[in-house]
C-alpha cells in the first residue's frame, strides 16, 4: 500500500487532499497539519487548519468558501456581540464552535493536541491520518507597522497573531517580518517523523508556502526529516502567473522577500524538494527550476472541482514515480 | 429610598421580582442570587438561577418557560451530540451559550463571580442589583439510592449534582439527603451582608425552599446576618394548596422532612420570618404560623401575570409595613 505523507494548510491543502483521496484511494495518507493559524477566541481553542482539513474530507465543509461548516448559522456570534466581546473580527459559527468546545474541554483536562484530533476525527472519518504538526505551541505573529510609527525603527513596530493580520487587516498592511512564535522549541507531535521517514510519496500541496506550509517545516526538526526521507518530496505550485491561487500569498511572500512566481516558492523549498509542479501558464518557469536540480513540470493546477484536485494530484504523484525511477 | 434585599431562586424568584418592581418602582433593589445550582458544562460556567433573574428583568426570558432564552436555538447543543460530547441531559442554546462563554472567560481571567455577573447585567439592566450569594464553590448534591442498591446502607448511595437529580431524573429518585457542599466554607460574595444589614425590607420570593433560598441561607454567616437584620423579614409561599406552584420542591421538601404544606416551609423559616403570605386556599395555614410568632396573611400567589406578581409583592410589603409598625 502506498504511503503518502502530505504538509498541508487551510483550503487549498484540503481541496487537494480531497483529489489525492480520489487519484488514489488505497493509500495510506497521513496528513500534517498547520497549527500556527491557532487562535484562541472567547477562551476558546481554534484550529482552523485542522477543522479545515476535517470539515473538506468529512463532508463538513462550505463549498462556497472553502472552510467552515455547510449550514453555518451565527446565534452566538451575534449575542457575543451584544455583549461587545471582542475580538468580533473573527466571526465563530454555532456549529464550528462545537468543535471548540470539545476541543478547549479536552486540552484543558490534560490531552494533547494530537489525541484531541483523533477524537474528533472520529466522528468526521477523513479517510486519512490527521495529526498537527506539534502538541506544543507554536503562533504565527506578524510584524507590521504601529498606526502611529512612520520612521522605520524598532520602536514603530508591533507585532500581531496571523490571524488578526490576516482575517482583520486583510493582510493589506504590510509585514515587515513573519515570525513563527514557539517553532524553534516545539516538538513534532507523535506520528510526525514516523509519517516522513516511512513515507513513498512525501507531497507539499498548493498551500500558503509561508504561513501554512513553512511553520510545518519550522517545527525543530521537520524540516531536517523531509530532507532525511528516502520517498521523493513533490510540491505543486500555489503560484499562477504570479498571482496566488487563493488568499493573500502575496502579501506573506513579500514580507519574506520571495518574489510571488511559481518559480520563487520553488526556490524556498529547494532543498527539500525533488519535483515540482507548476500551471501551465508558468511553463517557463520549469527550465528555472530545473536549473536549480529539481524536477519540474506544468500541468493545470485550477483545482476547479474534485476531479480536477485529482488530476493534479495525480499528476504529482506521477512526478513522485518519474523522481523515484530516475 | 426603600432600600428592599431579595434572595431569589430562579423562575418563581425572577417572576415575583418582576412583580416588586413594577410594585415598587422608586426602591433600589437587591437581589441575592443562588449559585449552587451552577454547573460546568461542555467546560462552560453555567449559573443558572443568575441569568434566569438577569434574562427575566432584562427581558430576555423565553416566557413560555420562564427559563432559557427568548427565540432560542440549539445549533451548538445539536454539533455536541453528534460528537457524542456528555452531558446530553442538559441541553445549552445557543444564545444562552454566549453568556457562558463570556463567564468562563473572566473566571479564567481571575475575575470573581460577582464581577462577572456584574459585567453580564452591564448588557441586560435589570434594574436591580444582582448579586451571586458567594464568589466561592457551593454545589447542591442529592444523595439517592444506587441504581444496584436496595438496602439502605452507605455502600449503595451515591451523591449527584442537583441538576442531574433535577434535570435528568426530573427529582423521580428519592433524594435520600441534600448535602450544600462547600457552603460552611463559603464567604458571601461582596455586598451580601452589607445589603442584609442595610435594607429597609428583607424578601423571600417564592422560591424553592430548599435548593434556592436554603443555600443562600447555607452561606457561612447569612443566616445571621438575616437574623440579625433590623428590617422585617417577609416571605411568600411556594406551595399552594399542598403542591409547589412550579418545579418540583415536594420532592425537595421531602428529602429534608418537610411537609409540603405553606405552615410547613414558614416552619423552616421561622427563625428569621417576621411575616409570611399563603394563598387564599391556604387560609386555615394562618394561624398555624401565627402560632410560631410569625405574622401571616391569605392573599392570591399564583403569578399568573405581572400584574399578579406585582400585587402579591404590594402584599409582601405592606405586610412588612404593618410588622415594622407593631
Amino acid at each position: 500500500m502506498l504511503r503518502i505523507t502530505a504538509l498541508a494548510g487551510g483550503i487549498g491543502g484540503s481541496r487537494f487532499l480531497r483529489g489525492l483521496l480520489r487519484a488514489a484511494p488505497d493509500a495510506q495518507v497521513t496528513v500534517i497539519g498547520n497549527t500556527a493559524d491557532d487562535i484562541t477566541l472567547h477562551g476558546l481553542h481554534v484550529s482552523p487548519d485542522l477543522d479545515t482539513v476535517m470539515y473538506t474530507l468529512g463532508g463538513g465543509i462550505e463549498e462556497s468558501q472553502g472552510w467552515g461548516r455547510t449550514g453555518e448559522t451565527f446565534a452566538v456570534a451575534s449575542e457575543l456581540a451584544e455583549y461587545g466581546a471582542e475580538a468580533q473580527w473573527f466571526t465563530l459559527g454555532d456549529r464550528d464552535l462545537a468543535t471548540h468546545l470539545i476541543r478547549t474541554r479536552m486540552l484543558a483536562a490534560g490531552y494533547p493536541l494530537s489525541a484531541v484530533t483523533e477524537a474528533l476525527c472520529d466522528r468526521w472519518q477523513p479517510g486519512v491520518r490527521l495529526l498537527p504538526m506539534t502538541d506544543d505551541r507554536v503562533e504565527t505573529h506578524v510584524v507590521v507597522a504601529s498606526a502611529s510609527g512612520s520612521e522605520d525603527d524598532g520602536a514603530s513596530e508591533r507585532a500581531i497573531h496571523f490571524q488578526e493580520w490576516w482575517v482583520r487587516l486583510h493582510a493589506e498592511v504590510p509585514a515587515r517580518r513573519i515570525v513563527l512564535v514557539g517553532a524553534d522549541q516545539a516538538k513534532p507531535a507523535p506520528g510526525v517523523l514516523d509519517a516522513l521517514a516511512s513515507a513513498d510519496v512525501i507531497v507539499l500541496p498548493p498551500s500558503n508556502p509561508v504561513v501554512s506550509i513553512g511553520p510545518i517545516l519550522a517545527v525543530a526538526g521537520v524540516r531536517d526529516a523531509v530532507r532525511a526521507a528516502t520517498a521523493p518530496v513533490v510540491g505543486l505550485s500555489p503560484i499562477i502567473g504570479g498571482s496566488p491561487v487563493r488568499g493573500m500569498a502575496d502579501a506573506a511572500l513579500q514580507a519574506i522577500g520571495v518574489p510571488t512566481t511559481a518559480a520563487g516558492v520553488a526556490e524556498l523549498f529547494a532543498d527539500l524538494l525533488d519535483g515540482w509542479l507548476v500551471d501551465t501558464v508558468d511553463a517557463d518557469a520549469v527550465p528555472v527550476v530545473e536549473a536549480a536540480g529539481v524536477r519540474c513540470a506544468a500541468v493545470p493546477l485550477w483545482m476547479t472541482d474534485v476531479d480536477a484536485a485529482a488530476a493534479m494530484a495525480r499528476a504529482a504523484l506521477d512526478l513522485a514515480e518519474e523522481v523515484r525511477a530516475r
